[in-house]
Order: structure tokens, then C-alpha cells, then sequence
């Protein structure tokens, strides 16, 4: 006795199953809903899907996932171009962009530097973030990237990379998160805190 | 500035935001998956979705999903065609055969009678269950429904349905699930539980 009652319908769980963090039964589920659509809802499903992937294009510039040849961000003119943040994923640029605090330029890397992952800097767009601080349009490159032993490696490997070049490098503050108590946060977070502190402004804010 | 870099990235997410349970955040995850992917991947993924909605079948007899014109179940001699098993959707038809306690047929009614929801008797297959239990060919039919008060209504309407046939009408225990403690059980499931008490067999079992 097969487990499920039509072939169509293990096709599609199977398939549902592949998305990260989908188990066979929200598979399941996933394809039982499905059922419930109109054969058109399920044509523009598909299509959404299958065009994301056969159509999508990056910006020729930072990487980021766009329509066009360069992305909106790269375009805009009134964006500080001297400015240029180094982010893993398009996923970073999003959540960046969510803050509203930074109005220069992204490099998306595509990864990390991960060799349990397979990933080394060859995978990655070093080279033309290398090219970028050659041309001299960027003069300041902040590195954005996951506090991890990744992160920290690709960070290192970066700043090598860029050494023979004028442009500064910086990295994002690390530091007790907003919201925190002092006495839960970790010792190295608190450690790095203290010794980054920042000036205290009347306002109370930092920014 | 739009909250997508992409418009093909915005159409998938929200293609994906229409599955059971999925926001946005989990979307946006499933679609930046889907860039990982081949292209050849995403077709397959694509057309499994669109396959199952576009050439999906129903059993003539039972209504569960088949790839032919009469379900594996249906189809099959040595099963018990005296006995059918009305349940709610194709789910629940999945749950009693992963059992492998009922050797019988199923009826699929495709809902329950839910006023709330716009379901009345009219949209779930009631009618061909009086056919089948008119034909002589069911002996007893067993409702398998949710214990809700929606249930209980479709069992009731079921019942009157089929009073004027022979078929014995019976339906599932309800009572302690196994491995609760009676001190947590409410009270309703525990009366009916002493109400429908089974004899003790020597094996501990009551099946």
C-alpha cells in the first residue's frame, strides 16, 4: 500500500518538501491547499515561481538581486556612493534598508567564507568589491557581515584584500543589543561593549 | 523605495504568503531558497504544483484523490466493501489507513456542514452516500468525523439521511486518548468514556 492515494499528489509533496524548514507533513498540507485553489491561482503559483528563477537578474555593480541591469539602490543618484557596505545575502541589503539609517551603497558577497560548506573566497564577489575600491569611487567599505568564526574569517580575508588600497575599512558595532539586560549578555559581547563605547550625548541616543 | 529589490522576488513572495501558516518572512525564505536552486529545479518544482491542481482525479465511487478513474482502495477485492468509513477530506483517509486497523471503504464527504464557513449539506457528498447505502452493497457505514459540534451536526444530518435504509450506523469511540491521565481529561470525554466502557480482555486489549 502507497502512502499517498495519487502520484500527483506525492510529486507535489515531495516537491513542497524541498523548501527549507518543510517537513512532509506541512508538505502536506502545503499540496492539500493547493487542491483548494482554482486552476488559474495554481498557473500563476507556478509561473511566479519558475519565473523567479529563469528570469532573475543582479545588479552588475553590488550583486543584489533586480529587474534591470543595475539595481534601484546603485542607481540612485542621491545615494552617497563613496560609502559601500559589505553585506553576505540579499536577504542583509533588505534588512539594512528596513532600518532606514544607511543611505550608501551595498556589495552582497553571495556567502561566506565556509570551509565545512564548501564555500571559499572564489565563490564569493571579492573581486569586484576589490575593483570597486580600486576605481577610488568608494572611499569607506564597512563590513557587515554575521558575527560568527565565518564572519570574522571573511571579514580578515577582505581587509587583506584591501590593504594596498586607500579606502577605509570599518565594521559594524558589536554590542549589547537594544533591549538587552547587561547582566544576560555574554562575556565577549559585554567585553567588546565596554572597550567600543561611544561618547553619551544628551539626547541619549548614540546616533 | 519599494520594500523588493525585484518584482519577480515581490510576486513569488507573495505567491508563497498564500500557503496555510506561511507569512511573509517564511516566504520571502522559500523564495530566496528557490534562487539557490537549478532552473531545471524550479521547473519541476513548478509543474508538480500546477500538475496536481490541473490533473488532479477523484474516486467515482469514494471521492478520495486517485490517479485513475476508481481509487487503489476501491479498486481492491480483498477489501471489506460492507464496511465504509465517512470521513471529513483525503487527510483523514491517509490517518485511518496509517492505522492499518480498518480493512473497509471510505466515503470522502470533502467537508463538514459549517453554516459559518458557507458549508451546507449541498456542497458535501451526502448524496452518494445515500446511493451507497441504498444500493445494499455497505452493510455499515462508520461516521469518522471531528468531535466538534460541526461534526456532531453532519452526523446527525448523515444519520436522518439514512434512516430509511438497512445499513447500521455506527461511529468512532470517543474517549481517554491513549497515554492521558484521566486527572486531565475534561469531563464530557471522561463520561463518555464510563458510559462506553469495553469489556476487559485478559491481553489488556480491547481491540
Amino acid at each position: 500500500m502507497q502512502k499517498y492515494p495519487s502520484g500527483l499528489l506525492e510529486n507535489a509533496v515531495n516537491e513542497f518538501a524541498r523548501l527549507p524548514g518543510v517537513g512532509m507533513r506541512t508538505a502536506l498540507r502545503f499540496a492539500l491547499n493547493v487542491l483548494k485553489w482554482s486552476k488559474e491561482e495554481a498557473i500563476v503559483f507556478a509561473n511566479a515561481v519558475n519565473d523567479l528563477r529563469s528570469k532573475v537578474n543582479y545588479c552588475r555593480i553590488c550583486h543584489n538581486i533586480c529587474d534591470t541591469e543595475i539595481c534601484n539602490i546603485c542607481a540612485d543618484t542621491e545615494r552617497d556612493a563613496s560609502t559601500v557596505c559589505v553585506v553576505e545575502n540579499i536577504r542583509d541589503v533588505m534588512a539594512i534598508e528596513g532600518t532606514g539609517q544607511f543611505h550608501g551603497l551595498y556589495h552582497v558577497l553571495g556567502g561566506i567564507i565556509s570551509p565545512m560548506d564548501g564555500m571559499g573566497p572564489s565563490d564569493l564577489n571579492i573581486d569586484s568589491l576589490v575593483k570597486r575600491a580600486e576605481s577610488g569611487e568608494a572611499k569607506e567599505i564597512i563590513l557587515a557581515l554575521s558575527t560568527t568564526m565565518e564572519g570574522d574569517t571573511t571579514n580578515f580575508y577582505i581587509f587583506r584584500k584591501l590593504e594596498h588600497t586607500n579606502v577605509k575599512i570599518s565594521i559594524i558595532a558589536r554590542g549589547i543589543s537594544v533591549g538587552d539586560e547587561i547582566e544576560y549578555a555574554d562575556e565577549i559581547t559585554l567585553g567588546r561593549a565596554i572597550i567600543n563605547r561611544t561618547e553619551f550625548l544628551e539626547t541619549g541616543k548614540t546616533i
